[in-house]
């Protein structure tokens, strides 16, 4: 069972016209696609269509839900307002729950300021043990984001970069591999 | 000018259908209505139209925005989803930021279970610091919100709330005297 | 292997002098004797002799150590002390770093008010966090804790809390096993 | 009364063997010593002798409650261990209540990594507000402290920091004067 594929799915946590998280999750998408028996997908929550006028599971969108109930784990890159999360991130967040139980997550913060969204990673850490996910204790952290990539979109300082970024996936990949034994194997 | 009114606007934050903390907020309407030189006002987040295809600054609401650099103080009303705030709350609020500087709020939770939404609470602290808000250090808590009101929306142990209301509400009113007295009185 | 016996050490996480934690660290520790295959033991951190003139890894008390790394999993009972963890549990758990990871954390609140130290829980998650440890989605809360206990230090009002612990311990007994299968079989 | 002095004390926060912090602390008191009508006064918490027995308000130290009593302000310089706050520290503040309140207080973080200690200024955060402190909302971080201070203990890069304290100091200047204001003149 562990030789079989994972499936993470990143999720772009803002919807911000102008975002520069859009390149920092396009890099991590691409990154992962080169690792072997991991496969990820692009969840950008300004394409999922809830209402506005309610919250909470009652207006899930059955895609999104369905894409979190087939993951092994989840990345959500995630800028920094105000200190706290992206409201429409925790607006699409709460429309599930059972989809997430023993899953680990791996939180990637953004801020366009020196310290690389520790402010909305700590300030998530509740939501997430909530929500039944378990935050891995290494992050990702883009600091000054609008000097990290060039005008194509690439990022510049690229081996700095993939080098903390396998820190991060390997422990990312080691915990999705153990709690996905855990889901499958061990009883309550 | 201490004994000038204070305006204190109360925001429902949450468009929860069925929500109760609409029974919460409007109990406290209310009840400040009835202090001398104080008046306040409902900001429900249901209806202030932005947009969800963007964040921050650029699509601030013009009425909202005027309310609250009118304000003399806030009072937010939030219910706990998942530990954390509702992300439509958060999305209206980051649209603002001057507006809120020196300013005082209090913060009113609500849960459905016995903890009151004091986990929502301790997570707005660190949003409402960088916003240039100071929190006061009462809170109200509403706890197992579906308990405490009758078919009409009126809350069932009145006297108990009214007296820890009193308490929150000298708080906040000093608070906000004082703050204002700053505001416009003393020079950096 | 998942058929041997768990280790899971409970902290008793104040020294204060008429502590009432004292008691639920002693319910606990009751209640986990008389399940199969685990085992407990009571870490008093009032005992641990530890120097007050420098922090860290540097002061550590070899016995604490042992006993953490020995462990499959932990419960620490923490008191909340002004919505925060005593000083002392963390001068002692701030002695300790590899012994902790990949290992879970069950959280037992205890306060004299109505919340059950939701907030010290809360205050505590950023830290487990960091140690390595993976703080599960279940807590204990001992709220009014002045009025739970008998003048022998029993529980009066067994049920209730015998009924919550059991799936406290359902889910660290599952977390730890599933972790201790990770850290003996799953490599990075 | 506004041209009175302000008495804003600087607590540092760590009493660890090489604490880097202690320079910070006295470049902080140095650059105070030099602003007009403002005094400051160096509480090193390794000087306090308090119990490690118990806990909390019984084993307040005179002096340290005198000085807090005495102050307009505080400054708190705080390392961060393990993305939490020193246990002694929190040992040392817990001892005393009433003298903190309606307060204002500046956070310094102290960190050997890059982000300057944010985490354990977002730590005491909940803890501040619950002493009636009042956290304003500029910060002062000290990232990759070994590499900030020459061999006599100097600031290398002095020009940098000065300048940031300046923003501090005139917000925590003047949230301590309008805060002193309201204790001093406004009731509830």
């Amino acid at each position: 069972m562990l030789d079989s594929s994972l499936f993470i799915p990143t999720i772009l946590g803002t919807p911000r016209k102008g975002r520069q998280s859009e390149y920092v999750a396009r890099f991590l998408v691409e990154q992962i696609a080169a690792r072997d028996r991991l496969y990820t997908e692009l969840i950008d929550i300004k394409n999922i269509a809830i209402p506005t006028d309610d919250a909470g599971e009652s207006i899930k969108d059955p895609q999104f839900s369905a894409t979190i109930e087939r993951a092994d784990g989840l990345i959500i890159v995630v800028p920094e307002y105000n200190h706290g999360y992206p409201g429409l991130l925790k607006h699409v967040l709460d429309t599930c729950l059972k989809e997430y139980i023993h899953k680990p997550v791996g939180l990637c913060g953004v801020s366009s300021g020196s310290f690389g969204g520790t402010r909305v990673i700590q300030n998530l850490l509740p939501v997430m043990r909530e929500l039944g996910l378990v935050t891995i204790f290494y992050d990702l952290n883009f600091a000054n984001v609008q000097q990290l990539f060039d005008e194509s979109g690439n990022l510049i300082d690229k081996s700095t970069y993939i080098r903390r970024m396998e820190r991060f996936m390997d422990e990312l990949v080691w915990m999705s591999k153990v709690l996905k034994y855990g889901r499958e194997t061990v009883s309550k």
